[in-house]
């Protein structure tokens, strides 16, 4: 037995442009690469514990998470496992079996998850369908609202930026109507959070949870929960036979080479995500110049404020029809010119991103579906 | 703001000879070196994920889940985040709020971090105390069929190896009490499973838990949770809503470089637990050695089965009463001669482990500590 034996290696995915959007937002930085090299391990954080990993003075886990915080503008930060275990712990602080939340129908399945593991209800607050899919404001208020007359609501949950078409609510607006209606609010920011601005006070929720591994350049699997001082006693509470220890965080979470490249990433996050805007130009770039190919459509709210992309592509979905390699014949393509990240076999449709590429790369991507369509269209 | 801001280094742990238990087990062989470098990056496990961890082909997670099933013998095998995750995951599938779990005296306090995030009551075993804190069949069945007479007992938890005293516990008699009295048992493996041989089925328990981290020779945070056949339909219960995923998983766990790492390791921790039999030698030399030394005294049940010894040392305690300086003296004479692990101040007592090291480091170990002693007491 030796370690190729479980094929551990990932060249193809690393050497070459990746669209895959689950991996656009969790690539290190040389730093973590670093941290990865020092912390990499067993429990590599833990030398310094004087019994809870938030306090950690060596590596300084304790300041990082006073940067944490700031940079999200929450009044406590916690790291969890992922963003998913982030949702079950505020799902399980705050609600009991039985009890009742309000979802957006673009939710990720891991809400689903959370919620189904604390034995909730699900009410779900429908988006405008195809194409757009958007999650309107308005549908949220009438949804809580009927809810509302029929049973308590514990806990709201919105998703910041869906992982299907790439939208971008309006978590104000919502955070507002939730306010209102006395209904605390949970935002999903695992495709936003280490990506763009993220502002827990900025947008008045009660809760924020990130994903390292998915949108903050570091290794998985970690992510971030925030929130506001009014839940810190509740979420955080301490065991009562174990007095520095978290009961919802069962002690401490990510002890080990996840939290060190978090960690090391965190000054490269800050500075990407206050280059969003170009992000986002280099997206409607990408989306411009392929819809300017017959067969291609971009799917989701226009102009994109994200980089994951869904086009719709009959274009492709046609070659494949008469191509000798049917449908892999896009992904056999694009990795002859050293692009991947799209499923074999899938023309039909697709997501995309461009996430941290250069302007040369995403030309050179652009260029490389125009050619595909060409030499392969009859 | 850089990386070194948080002081992302490790190297007097890394460089040096550790002592700390908690470190000895944790450190990556080269082949789980090179799986970190190729996996670092976010999701890096899932590029080729259809909706399952556990079934991704490329790496081979589904080949693997296998062959770790075979070496610990269970029927169903899942990776999550760490022993206590896997603990809470059992008690939370298996228990209601309010319900009564039997757990031995010796348990780490995760075990009670798990049973009080689920609402549970804890009944203890106690062990026979100072200074052998054994935790004695027997007692476990008293314990247990008082209990019984008073309620339903819906798990009962068995610290294979504690982490205090480094005591083996009795798991096969402790395993046939709760079998006979119809309580499924749990044993937790953190400090035992891939430093020790751990069969579920050999020892007739109902689950076991381990620690990557800890005992497997992978990058934190990621555990083991096996289970014999009769528990997976419960434990591993699929959402209604997404088929393909596992509710008390939460879908996924260990999506990332530390299930890369445990992957790399698996042929490495197999070899090295045939060799157990030396690991146990080599830690009663270290005792019968230092015990040769007035004022130092191993405690917990001897001979030892285990590498993790701890020792109470008035010889060094009395030194530091007259040293200049004070209680340090001990952790710096240990690190002028490269050796870490031992906490800052603590002379009275300490813990140490030998595991992984050589026969010469041990004697040079050894040495060092006589040296110390020699040249410091009055």
């Amino acid at each position: 037995m030796e370690c190729s034996d479980y094929g551990l290696t990932r060249t193809l995915e690393r050497d070459n442009l990746n669209l895959n959007p689950l991996q656009r937002g969790g690539v290190l930085p040389a730093a973590a690469r670093k941290a990865l090299y020092e912390f990499g391990d067993g429990y590599s954080v833990c030398d310094y514990c004087e019994g809870c990993l938030d306090q950690i003075p060596r590596p300084h886990v304790n300041s990082f998470l006073d940067d944490l915080a700031d940079f999200i503008k929450a009044d406590a930060v916690r790291t969890v496992h992922g963003a998913r275990e982030g949702k079950f712990a505020v799902m399980h602080a705050l609600c009991e079996e039985g009890d009742t939340i309000v979802v957006d129908g673009n939710a990720h399945y891991t809400t689903h998850l959370a919620a189904e593991r604390n034995g909730l209800e699900i009410v779900e607050v429908p988006s405008t369908g195809h194409p757009d899919y958007e999650i309107k404001p308005e549908t949220y208020r009438e949804v809580l609202e009927e809810t509302l007359e029929e049973t308590e609501v514990k806990l709201a949950v919105l998703t910041h930026v869906d992982g299907n078409y790439g939208n971008l609510t309006d978590a104000a607006a919502i955070a507002g109507i939730c306010r209102e209606l006395g209904v605390p609010l949970l935002l999903n920011c695992a495709y936003s959070m280490g990506r763009m601005p993220v502002e827990l006070k900025t947008l008045k929720v009660d809760f924020v949870v990130g994903s390292g591994h998915k949108s903050m350049a570091a290794s998985g699997p970690i992510g971030v929960l925030g929130m506001s001082a009014e839940w810190e006693d509740l979420l955080l509470k301490r065991s009562p036979r174990h007095e520095k220890k978290e009961v919802e965080l069962l002690g401490c979470t990510s002890r080990g080479a996840p939290l060190a490249t978090l960690m090391a990433s965190l000054p490269y996050v800050r500075e990407r995500v206050s280059r969003w805007d170009e992000e986002v130009e280099r997206t409607r770039y990408l989306v411009s110049e392929l819809e300017k190919m017959d067969g291609v459509r971009q799917i989701g709210l226009r102009p994109k404020e994200h980089d994951l992309v869904r086009f719709e592509t009959p274009v492709f979905h046609e070659i494949a029809s008469s191509h000798p390699r049917r449908g892999f014949f896009l992904y056999e393509e694009l990795k002859k010119r050293r692009i991947v990240g799209i499923r074999r076999g899938q023309t039909r449709w697709f997501k995309c991103s461009v996430y941290g590429m250069t302007d040369r790369q995403v030309q050179y991507i652009i260029d490389s579906f125009r050619e595909i369509v060409e030499e392969n269209r009859d």
